[in-house]
């Protein structure tokens, strides 16, 4: 199956635990990977979990708080000593690469790859990376200070081959691979039969939202509608709402009420204050309103299957 | 017992494993607790191992290669989140102010405790801390760029009371604290007893020594003459003594023969490449010179007894 696979690498929220580290994702679209967010230790925990971290190209931080990024400079070094060559983008907020100046004006003289640095708008949903892999799309949370979420979606694959008609009119297979992508096909005699009626279209495309540090915002349902896969953090539970509205965060409930009005087929929550040892609180209230839903832990890989749900 | 204990929290050279993390130690000195270089992952390695971490109140940094420093920003994070009050002190080249000036000026106006910068001196041999629990020398060694050893020695406790002279001259029970001070004891006649009858001397003072980056110096023996513990870097095996050198590091047989030119005590080895895989070719190696070597392991914990060895 060609690959569509999110990889937890950090759950907790500002302050880690003995168990819990800061957040940081990995998803695998293809056996291309795109990290999101990394926060300390994510170069470790990439390790520990088996991703390719060498093949991340793209590097996406939602915001400037330190559980978001403090692990960036140790991945930029550790991918200077392994004298990596290709450009790395990273798509946040433009204070970053002013922050870390410094750090990386120490690196820079054994650095052999550039960082390509992509200005992230807070203000408004803006298509930031489109190839044949993926298209992202990130869009404002509203958090203390400027964040973004992000919506991954596949693009689409070869087209799918009618293999009925296929047979019928005898195409050879050194040409299948030209209808796959779209063309129409000539035959000796010069009779052209049109794309539409060898092929039936394309595997739907999966997708992958992912929403933190932010306070509940329903609004965000027209932006990541139908998503396959929802994170949303979840720091506390509605006894806590108050305190989640003052800090910009939000509860299981939140979450929950969220992938319920997006439709989203799963409810991934993380980003769990510390004071949560066991987290079933937070899994028990999204689950009421919304049964699909997991809790993120640290190593944990969620695939989404190429065929879309309901199919 | 009163503790002399250090933990070892990271043993990776500047690239981590899955395993390894970056260098940090944390000595605890009758339940105060130093801790020496602050690799990315520190904080959690810090709860991982239980060291009570609130109560670190200095910070050595012993160069600014990043595997000895990432951590330190996440840990100065965190100290603000659970709303330190105490002084931090951290002793480290004076750049490193300047370095994580801009993330510090993000934190700071939630910051209730202050930073009490130490500049060290790359040059020469300093004391440069010394309270009524330890004294810590700093000393240079010879890497790609400025760095320190430290040595790490306690201070003398109360003396010991010799039992028969103060049953003999019926001492009180509320003198005792007095006379442990160092102080004579006049008896309710007027005579003056002398501190030195009263008494029997200190307990030895353990020491620790902490040594990387650095090529082999054998100068150090006089510095860290008779050290109790020796943490001495082991990057290499002996057949890359060659790039040892180049890189400005040792090997585990160098690290050896420093153990034994000054007569440790015991010798810890760490800051081992991510080539070895398994590290008992560097303690085998180590061990056919100074058989008292242990290979250090995240987790570790060598309490050093309170009578000194030989006694």
């Amino acid at each position: 199956m060609i690959s569509f696979e999110l990889t937890i690498l950090g759950t907790s929220s500002a302050l880690p635990t003995s168990k819990r580290y800061p957040t940081a994702h990995v998803l695998n679209v293809r056996e291309r990977f795109f990290l999101i967010d990394c926060g300390e230790g994510t170069q470790i925990q990439l390790r520990k979990y088996g991703a390719k971290y060498s093949r991340i190209n793209h590097i996406f931080i939602s915001h400037l708080h330190g559980d978001h990024y403090y692990g960036l400079i140790g991945l930029l070094s550790s991918y200077t000593l392994l004298e990596r060559k290709n450009d790395l983008h990273i798509y946040a907020h433009s204070e970053l690469a002013e922050i870390l100046k410094k750090q990386l004006d120490l690196l820079k003289t054994e650095m052999k790859y550039q960082i390509v640095w992509h200005p992230l708008n807070f203000k408004r949903t803006q298509t930031i990376l489109e190839n044949n892999i993926v298209k992202v799309v990130s869009f404002p949370l509203k958090h203390r200070i400027p964040c973004c979420g992000f919506l991954f979606t596949e693009k689409p694959g070869p087209l799918n081959l009618n293999r009925e008609k296929i047979k019928e009119h005898k195409i050879p297979i050194r040409e299948l691979k030209n209808i796959q992508e779209g063309n129409d096909f000539t035959t000796p005699e010069g009779m052209v039969i049109k794309n539409e009626e060898l092929t039936q279209g394309h595997k739907k495309q999966r997708s992958y939202a992912y929403c933190t540090d932010t306070s509940f915002l329903p609004h965000l349902k027209d932006i990541i509608s139908d998503v396959d896969l929802l994170y949303h953090e979840a720091t506390y539970d509605k006894r806590l709402e108050k305190r989640a509205g003052e800090t910009f965060h939000s509860t299981a409930m939140q979450a929950a009420q969220l992938a319920k009005l997006c439709n989203a087929g799963q409810l991934i929550i993380g980003h769990f204050s510390a004071r949560y040892k066991n987290v079933s609180v937070l899994l028990d209230e999204a689950r009421e309103i919304f049964e699909n839903t997991i809790a993120a832990e640290e190593g944990m890989a969620i695939s989404i299957p190429q065929v879309k749900r309901g199919q």
